[in-house]
């Protein structure tokens, strides 16, 4: 069941009800289709390097993170159509056998000027690992349904 | 040859020496993957959406983006290595048939207090469609080595 922009308000809180493993190989495998250096392609390669050892492209990590929210309880209606992150870290790196899931808050909610059908939700998602440590951090307003937009 | 932070400076400018060209399966395989929704998976039920027809994630465009810099004559030392994006924004959806390329600009060049081997680069990039429109404007914060850092 979707989420209008009606029913959203500063302050919910969602979460990933699945996790995601990362193998060394798929971490290999996406690096070398989009970010092919050597820190993210050969471990051997990546001691002598900023990170010491294999680590998932920070778009990676993005990547995943979006597929735990595709299939977690934040739905909002119209999909997750992300329009303008303000901020995105990568606090720590993910590693080969990490598990990922992630925490998110509803940070500011506004109806648009021009377009009463949608309007904007600003969230924080905080990815993280199985030591509960953050491996991503991003602030994203997205554009969402209204129950006006919706015909209802 | 690498650039060390050292040879950085505001207002330099890049641009990637290749282009990617973005089709459809693509699409929507990288859709499958990490960002299930109807607009990025099939053509037909695009159409109801905000998208209006098959649109490429916006991951997947972050993704090709950081391809292409990869392969570009921006090659600071130590590797492309993202710390913090300040704005990041999809002015534009990309769509099957899209021919991407990047151009860049040095925002900012800072020595890092405590650790005198590494300094942070900021630079704005824009991925750029065939058309010249803008479909991704990324501000990255980067970690780069200096000269000392790499002995010399």
């Amino acid at each position: 069941m979707p989420f209008y922009l009606e029913d959203f308000t500063a302050g919910q809180r969602f979460r990933s009800t699945t996790q995601v493993r990362v193998e060394a190989d798929e971490i290999k495998a996406f690096a070398a289709q989009f970010d092919p250096q050597p820190f993210h392609l050969d471990d051997k390669a990546a001691q002598g390097t900023f990170f010491g050892g294999l680590a998932a492209s920070g778009w990676h990590t993005a990547a995943l993170t979006m597929k735990l929210l595709v299939g977690s309880p934040f739905e909002p209606a119209g999909g997750i159509i992300g329009t303008r992150a303000e901020e995105m870290s990568w606090p720590r790196a993910v590693r080969p056998g990490d598990e990922l899931r992630v925490e998110g808050e509803i940070l500011e909610v506004r109806p648009s000027r021009s377009r009463p059908e949608h309007g904007f939700v600003k969230a924080k998602s905080t990815t993280l690992n199985q030591r509960d440590e953050a491996v991503q951090v991003l602030v994203m307003n997205m554009l969402v349904k209204t129950r006006a937009g919706a015909g209802g």
